[in-house]
């Protein structure tokens, strides 16, 4: 929504000491779009404006975590704790933990005692788990209050708090009593008691869950926030909607670039990563699937007669290994999607591997015939029966070891996604290489030249 | 969260009238669940137990489109139209349009006036667009009124609304004017004016808007709802925070799926689709695949004697040809996935092509390294700068081609996803062996045997 012109002016104005003007111009801009803003402008500039934002805290906290970075190290120290103190309590343990040890032992003293035990807490959940993305400002309410009091103390607490449209009702333990929306105290009676409006059936998410699946749980019941308890039921956080769409989109990002061979996570941005972290993350799976290629690589040069004695071979290879690459890596991308959809289980295995089956022998025969009539007229009538047969083969190999590698990996606990595309399709093709040149070797050799 | 057990329990309490009973147990259960319940049962009894649920019209939202269908087949006309007409109205116009046109002119008359002109508005914008996904049920405020009798209106509004947190201020035209939350409501006096306390600078978006932009915006703000205005600025729908993850989640799966070369909508589901069903999604792209890799067919039969007088050369296609299939579709990948998050734009092009072309250089580099060695020990010194001075042309020109593919159709308005990993590979496949096999010819025809 910027373009170049505007920030230039705003650069001007900027570097001249004009803050008001600056600040008037970008005034009824929203906070994603100022922190776009502020990574455009020159790093001087962009830090006069984020210090005299008055929502500074907020508009900092949609900074992406390398520019938190950089600005906390250009940022005088009193003024990056009051901008950090001033953040969601999420945001700031994450940017907490961005920084190095030296940073944060200057960091920590500056903030008040609550906010430091309550970075420290949070900075300690394992990364990846509920606890490390959870808030821990939320409201709660006692069982035994009013709605008007109950009300009022939402009006006190709101300030504080990510949503004032939930409230936890929690016991002097601090244990999850229930959970009330502001809807239901402003559709009830004034003088009705929390406890007899609040909804007991609730949902909530462990500290260790994992946070796709806190995500799924938000996402499946439409959620406002999940409440996070301890192994003790004691309630320690929120993660709200908004944060459960920001990781749905993270891990969506990650199975897909795993697809496509990226060993990479979703923070990495291609325009602002540096050239040896692109490197480094392409080259990884670049090398392993040259040894993928290797097994098919020794599988020709097993056959290497037969295909010396029937050159036409080569010109089918492509076309045979390729098919049953595609067609396994086919059924690995959709079963790891339909595992992370959750629309299959490990149990849904052998009733998917018969129906797969099935899928499978049509491809093949339809491919089979397809490939055949080119042999025909390329070679012969023996030549289109190999390649029938061959593409048959290689089509039902590579949809049953597509299907099978993602369920493989699931029960061993590892990410399906990591089994996807790429290996299948190394290994699909090896496997072809072999049907292929084996079934040659049966029905050729006899007519070799 | 149901096993097999609870299920036969719950049937056999149905098919023998103990109607009470079932419905005792599944009181506690959130409608996504008592949703999945209604799928697993046999239909008798799912109609049994849907048809007196308290919550019917909510719970048979949360069923899945081919579902609902198979529900409204069985259902008595009365009852449906009256299931129907509690639903949600962006719901009810999509079980409306999956109705064949005898069902809908049954059910039509059957409905209220006021959702018979609401169903077929809603139903007769574009599929895929803002207007298709949005609800015509939101709150409305004037703007000259108090704090107090806006919290009363809200009050009264709130059965017929998907949410009375975010309110829309309309002047008598309908024409939007502010929108004003709950939150500012209860912290504001009781005396002020809505006007005083709304919110001016709105982020709205047009009924024409693609369902996907309207999803990010959401993201992108954090956004409880987006209001949905038509071409006279006039306030038609909004989308909510819960559509909008469902939207994300269709699109990254629809995404994901076109990179295994899967020609699938995510409505797709692997486990309750036919076998024709899957057969058809899939084969259209082995097919148009088989013709990419006749590309390289094409290339090999025109050095069929390179490749016989050095049959060596064989053992190395597979490795070189993979090579620049993966790594071009690395930059696919990667390319695609920034341009649907909106890293990258058209416009960083250029920029984008230099850094791809350092890193490809890298990445060229070290693999013709990789392959050289190999090829030293099982050809020559000869073989060995054959394959290094062809896997780096092979990654160059796959990594530029994966980069600029999905830009290009980018440019013309497709679908930059349609353009990765297999049609990507196929292409790079084809350069790969005609790269490779011309190298060959070039430098080693004078040593063949």
């Amino acid at each position: 929504m910027c373009n170049k012109n505007f920030i230039y002016l705003l650069n001007d104005a900027l570097e001249n000491n004009h803050l008001q003007r600056a600040l008037d111009a970008v005034h009824t801009f929203k906070a994603a779009d100022l922190a776009d803003i502020l990574t455009q402008l020159p790093l001087s500039s962009s830090q006069i404006l984020l210090v005299n934002l008055p929502a500074r805290a907020y508009v900092f906290s949609y900074l992406k975590p390398q520019q938190q970075v950089k600005f906390a190290q250009i940022l005088p120290w009193a003024t990056l704790a009051e901008i950090i103190g001033e953040m969601p309590s999420d945001k700031r343990a994450d940017i907490f933990k961005q920084l190095d040890l030296e940073q944060q032992n200057v960091l920590l003293p500056a903030l008040a005692q609550a906010k430091r035990e309550d970075i420290r807490q949070l900075a300690a959940y394992v990364e990846g788990t509920a606890g490390a993305i959870m808030s821990s400002e939320y409201a709660t309410l006692k069982p035994n209050m009013t709605v008007l009091d109950a009300i009022k103390m939402l009006r006190l607490e709101a300030p504080a708090t990510e949503t004032i449209y939930i409230a936890y009702v929690l016991d002097e333990m601090r244990k999850l009593l229930g959970v009330i929306s502001l809807k239901q105290l402003i559709l009830g009676q004034e003088q009705d008691q929390v406890d007899q409006l609040m909804t007991t059936d609730l949902i909530s998410a462990d500290v260790d869950t994992d946070q796709d699946d806190v995500a799924k749980t938000i996402a499946r019941y439409d959620l406002l926030a999940l409440p996070i308890v301890d192994a003790q039921g004691v309630m320690v956080g929120i993660v709200t909607y908004d944060d459960a769409m920001d990781v749905a989109s993270e891990e969506a990002t990650e199975d897909f670039l795993r697809v496509g061979a990226v060993n990479a996570s979703s923070k990495l941005s291609l325009k602002n990563a540096s050239i040896f972290v692109l490197y480094q993350k392409r080259v990884f799976w670049l090398v392993i699937l040259v040894f993928g290629s290797l097994l098919s690589g020794i599988g020709i040069a097993h056959f290497e007669d037969i295909i010396a004695a029937n050159i036409v071979l080569v010109f089918f290879l492509p076309l045979l290994v390729g098919s049953g690459g595609n067609a396994g890596s086919q059924s690995a991308t959709l079963m790891v999607r339909a595992l992370a959809t959750g629309d299959v289980q490990f149990k849904d295995w052998f009733y998917l591997l018969g129906r797969e089956s099935l899928v499978a022998l049509c491809l093949g025969v339809t491919m089979a015939i397809a490939v055949s009539v080119l042999g025909y007229f390329r070679g012969d009538a023996m030549v289109a029966l190999v390649l029938a047969l061959s593409m048959l083969g290689i089509v039902l190999l590579g949809c049953l070891i597509g299907m099978s590698l993602p369920f493989i990996l699931n029960r061993f606990k590892l990410d399906p996604a990591s089994a996807s595309a790429p290996l299948v399709t190394s290994i699909c093709d090896a496997t072809g290489v072999i049907v292929y040149l084996f079934i040659a070797s049966q029905l050729l050799t006899g007519i070799a030249p």
